[in-house]
């Protein structure tokens, strides 16, 4: 068979849009699109929108080309299919997604999760290329990994690994509402810990000016403050050097683990640049035993943010193996 | 040729001791024996001692039987063959240990960390058997680790990933002398770590009678805070309480990282049996998202514990491949 016209769909299922692309063999997006997950708080309902959206597409493109559809979401179980109580989502319990797409496409269907399936495409089209040992963070309304050791995704005994997001950094520390845990990197570096750290430094420097002060609270979010930080304003940069602080104490110890050759920065909260970037680094440094100071890359993703998970995704389509496959074909 | 008649020497470099077996393919350990690490603050005569004691069992069993030899070390390099900046050991700098074994006994030989050896040493003849995915932790005079995902060691781009007991678990904590870090894993649960918080117990509960008030303070060992504990004693049980807490708080975040099916412990600290094993359980889950809880198996090594770190040493032998051989031959 000629594989230059196989296609694969991925989707990127996150808390607030789920995005889908179709791809080719070369990693080409040929058609994209998305949908606002929030708007189906239903899973079939979800599924059927999908499916209205994306069929026409299929229809138009020859649905004997498409070889499976891959999806990345949030709690994404590779070795069962299903998505396990994600709390960033609306839909509860277990939900076995890759059967209903499956059965609603009729065409094979693979799951990861949605930092996982960013890993794959940063390994395969974008920063890590040719990497053996790095660890993807995806720093948006929630904060996910993918990590890889040996060139393989580490998925652990039953799918879940890489739930960095969710590791400790500051024991007793702010609460993360969505888990009832207290003071894990989510909680300090989502697109909403930034904010709350910003809140909590202008309350607790009621005199000092800032720019963020003309905002009503409740409508401040990571964006602006990271405008504001680039036009100098100091609270708006304080909040970056302690998402930094955070975040560089929570690498050390991911790479006293796993030992990458870099880790690679993905997501909203990254448009700061380097006012995040530097205060990262230095107390990454700052908290590594010496044999590990100085050698790991620090970097910015190189897909575009909506691309890297679509091309992750699709690209288990390409690797799927008979087991894998929730499929009822 | 047949293998039924081949050997591997295994051997361990502690900070204290060092123990050496020679080992068949089937796992057994025909000879055994230890030297003094701390006797050979030189690494010459270190190599010297071992080749005096080693030489003349090779010979009664036959040189040409002989495969190789594997050596698991303080901060050992698979890739390098070197001892690296070993915070345990009197070697200073960067050791070739490899290279000067395979030269002094005229055998290839391969090195990695000693948790890494005893990880292997776990999966090939103890309670990982048939596992792929998990983590092993040995609490000694220092905490060390050696991590196994799809099967395989995880060693990083460099060679040193699994340095878990230089996370920081308490930030801005406990000093740990040897390398200047605040809080870490190591400051708490090695041996040496037991024995500070007990020592801090005693003096902030002055009036609290315990069996440890019966020796000077710089005889106290955690062998004698273990007896007390089984004895009763309220200080020495709150001791192993606390290590626990914080053993459990680090494997929580071990957890979210790659997912083992199991986390297997293993030195002198676990002689406490369910004394710290309870504890650990029960701070380990207690910081679980729901997805993790009730899943990963806390079990303490089947093998002796001298046996491990010999055994996996030793199975390095039997993987070695051309490029991971430093022998001049």
């Amino acid at each position: 068979m000629d594989i230059s016209n196989e296609l694969a769909i991925g989707i990127d299922v996150g808390g607030t849009n789920t995005k889908y692309g179709i791809v080719n063999h070369r990693g080409e997006i040929l058609q994209k699109g998305e949908l606002k997950t929030e708007d189906y708080p239903e899973i079939n309902s979800f599924i059927n929108a999908l499916y209205e959206t994306l069929n026409p597409l299929i229809t138009s493109l020859k649905r004997s080309n498409f070889h499976g559809i891959g999806i990345g979401a949030p709690n994404g179980n590779y070795y069962t299919g299903t998505i396990d109580y994600a709390p960033n989502l609306k839909w509860e319990g277990i939900v076995p997604i890759a059967k209903l797409v499956s059965d609603k496409f009729g065409l094979p269907a693979a799951l990861t999760n949605d930092a996982n399936a960013a890993a794959v495409g940063e390994m395969m089209y974008g920063a890590a290329k040719g990497m053996k040992d790095f660890i993807m963070i995806t720093l948006g309304t929630g904060v996910g990994s993918g990590i890889v050791a040996n060139g393989q995704l580490i998925l652990g005994h039953d799918g879940f690994a890489g739930e960095l997001g969710h590791t400790i950094i500051v024991p007793g520390g702010r609460l993360h509402k969505g888990t009832g845990m207290y003071g894990s990197l989510e909680a300090y570096t989502s697109a909403s810990g930034v904010v709350k750290t910003a809140l909590e430094l202008l309350q607790e420097h009621p005199d000092e000016k800032s720019l963020l002060r003309n905002y009503p609270e409740k409508e401040i979010n990571s964006k602006m403050i990271c405008e504001c930080a680039m036009q100098g304003d100091a609270i708006a940069k304080k909040t970056y050097e302690f998402t930094g602080k955070i975040l560089g104490e929570a690498f050390a110890n991911f790479v006293m683990f796993s030992s990458p050759e870099a880790i690679i920065l993905f997501g909203g909260v990254t448009r700061a640049g380097d006012l995040i970037m530097k205060p990262t680094k230095e107390h990454m440094e700052k908290n590594l035993l010496p044999i590990f100071q100085n050698k790991v890359k620090l970097i910015f993703s190189e897909l575009k943010e909506s691309d890297a998970a679509i091309l992750g995704a699709s690209a288990l389509v390409w690797e799927m193996k008979p087991e894998s496959i929730n499929a009822s074909l």
